[in-house]
């Protein structure tokens, strides 16, 4: 830490000591899993210094932001179309979801059968350790699955500026008409809460900034996907992650600039691998900071990570756009299609999500794909198994992992990740 | 049985060991169950009656009415409407998923932490053995949970005759729309089925069968909240059951002639508990038949159910159909209406429900509530956690039981459910 935030922390209210324990665990396991890796693109240095910075100097950038007038508003999932909240100038940021927090207290409120990521949402607002929440303006859930969508209903007992967007089970015109009623919806919350009038001319920069993130992050993907492979998994899944977090536009400068040095590194046959090492698709859940339990388990037992089928990886990030129309209405309508294309596994059908699974698996040269679900996730444990089916069929080796955030399983998880990759060799 | 149902059970395809397996056991228990109470009333013959030939004279009936040209549509779920079914002169009827079949077989294609109502719809198609199933034209699925949207992905690929049903989550005016849409669809759906075109008059007539058949059921359930209480829970619980399988005028009359001998039952003071006897709202997931774990634990442990607030029981009979427009589309909006009233957990908010909860246990004068939830129902079991604080504030004392069709927590079960009881003494 470069200067002392505690001042900061304090007036947002946050519980200190139980944030200082936080982030101490948190600086701890980035040192061992990240800083201990070896060949780093030296790029990476802008994307640890964020990690380090991450409740400090970003924070104090959000409590600036909003001293001068903008907004913050906090959201759970990329369901949430940054490119309104950044038409009418205020910030949109990701919310901590990555780590158990005041387990004991959460299971007063929900069911201990709650996936992970749910918990760990209410577990950071009950310790009172997510400074992103605590300086949010507007906290936005939606109805994704069943555990999300119940459990807003709690969190919305614990704070005022809860707001929950609803959105379509089905992609059927009527579906489509519920999400761009819900974008509507938003822009209008968005205006009254910003004052501000989202026009043409101001959702058009930004969809230009959120494309422009989208670009970079599909260039960066796109630079894992040769036999040499100039990043490894953790490092991309850092950058996947970081996307939620920061300045729009300084990340997307920032993986920019970490991909030209990935080009010539590519150029330059410099990889973080020994030829041979068997190649992974992880694909499933989301992976929300500082969950890097299985990634770092995949890459210390021989192999690595091409791709991240993830909302935190290609969910988040891909598809762009279309900004061509110029009327609001038709922005609307491309930003519905676009954000209609998720292929998240709370859709049925949701063929399209193992089709891309395939490409995906494709492109960046796969040797075996993992499916990655924590417990008691329905939408993604349920996919999994026709998904495993029909990629073994094809000939793709895959190995279903459930886990939580605790340690207790590393043993197992790592006996197991080792005997697959040693099965892909 | 009166009469040898094989030759039938094997046109139908079914697997006649396991299914005399299954009809031996149900055979058991319903004797164990509900022939040994005692004071039962008169009536209770024909339930009894029709119980005993479930898989036996009612697949004979459907398999009569499909010999005559009509269609049988099978569904498994409350938010079917039965009106459209019967206005196109087919045959509505419920679906088993009450008893854990083929749970190997199961868990092939669903998660472990799947709830047992689901596993069992799979488990009866996989180990066929349900005579329903195998004789219906249509089966009509429905996103209601998570676990069931996803695990229709998966049935569909077993059958060839899934209808899937979209529901919306939030009671908005695009939740409405979706929910018209969906009933138009499904009125279109059972006329190219049926080959017959459903115009007022016919829909009129669907509406007034069920509305009198939810009639009955309003009146047997009002017989219960009097201190006099003239029938078990047990048996209004077949009552229930039997409403989703039976022919719904047979089934009518034969409820409104038990209703009849309760009522001189009442006036002549004759209840089937002693005075004092704890009176218990049981409420949550729906109990199909043969579970009736946890009713037969409750009234053996010296407490008496005297309302479900569940889909069998209260949340799928209460609420009349409007019939008194005389187009089609007021008709259709007033089904919508009726059906979008269903308190269901997988709407958000749903906190209608909690608000009937309170209201039914104070018109049945029920000393307490049981929050039945099967594990791994995620909108049951996250809805239980806010409804037990607030009913507890309110003084009423509430018990949260999570289980399955197993008999392994029997004991347990009945522990805590004979604490509960000595409890509301």
């Amino acid at each position: 830490m470069t200067t002392d935030h505690t001042p900061m922390w304090k007036d947002l209210g946050l519980n200190i000591e139980a944030h200082d324990a936080l982030l101490s665990v948190l600086g701890q396991a980035y040192g061992d899993i990240y800083l201990a890796q070896k060949k780093r693109p030296e790029n990476m240095g802008y994307f640890d210094f964020v990690m380090s910075e991450v409740h400090g100097q970003r924070i104090q950038e959000l409590v600036d932001a909003r001293a001068e007038g903008r907004k913050v508003i906090g959201c759970y999932c990329v369901f949430v179309p940054e490119e309104i909240t950044l038409a009418a100038e205020a910030v949109h940021v990701g919310l901590c979801s990555g780590a158990d927090f005041a387990m004991d207290e959460v299971e007063k409120y929900l069911p201990r059968n709650t996936c992970a990521l749910i918990k760990s949402s209410m577990g950071f607002k009950l310790a009172k350790v997510c400074p992103y929440l605590e300086c949010s303006d507007l906290v936005v859930g939606e109805n994704t699955c069943d555990g999300k969508k119940k459990a807003y209903e709690t969190l919305s007992t614990m704070m005022d500026n809860l707001y929950v967007m609803d959105l379509p089970q089905v992609k059927s015109a009527e579906g489509k008409a519920l999400l761009k009623a819900e974008f509507i919806r938003y822009k209008e919350a968005v205006e009254a809460l910003t004052g501000k009038t989202i026009d043409v001319a101001a959702l058009k920069k930004g969809i230009a900034i959120v494309n422009d993130k989208r670009k970079a992050m599909a260039r960066l993907a796109a630079l894992r996907q040769g036999t040499v492979l100039p990043i490894s998994g953790l490092d991309a899944l850092i950058a996947n992650q970081v996307f939620f977090y920061d300045d729009p536009v300084r990340f997307t400068a920032s993986v920019n600039a970490l991909c030209d040095e990935l080009e010539k590194r590519i150029a330059e046959k410099i990889s973080v691998i020994p030829e041979g090492t068997p190649r992974i698709l992880v694909s499933g859940c989301p992976m929300a900071v500082p969950n890097w339990k299985l990634p770092a388990i995949i890459e210390t037992s021989g192999a690595v990570i091409v791709a991240e089928e993830s909302c935190v990886g290609e969910r988040g990030c891909r598809n762009l756009t279309d900004d061509s129309s110029d009327d609001l209405d038709g922005l609307i309508d491309a930003l519905v299609d676009r954000y209609l294309a998720i292929d998240c596994a709370i859709f049925t059908p949701n063929t399209e999500r193992t089709d891309h699974i395939k490409e995906l698996a494709k492109a960046s040269k796969a040797d075996g794909v993992i499916q990655y679900t924590l417990n008691f996730c329905q939408p993604y444990a349920l996919e999994a198994m026709p998904i495993e089916k029909e990629l073994e069929e094809g000939g793709l080796p895959t190995l279903r992992i459930e886990t939580d955030y605790s340690q207790e399983d590393m043993g197992q998880l790592q006996t197991r990740v080792e005997a697959f990759v040693e099965l892909l060799k």
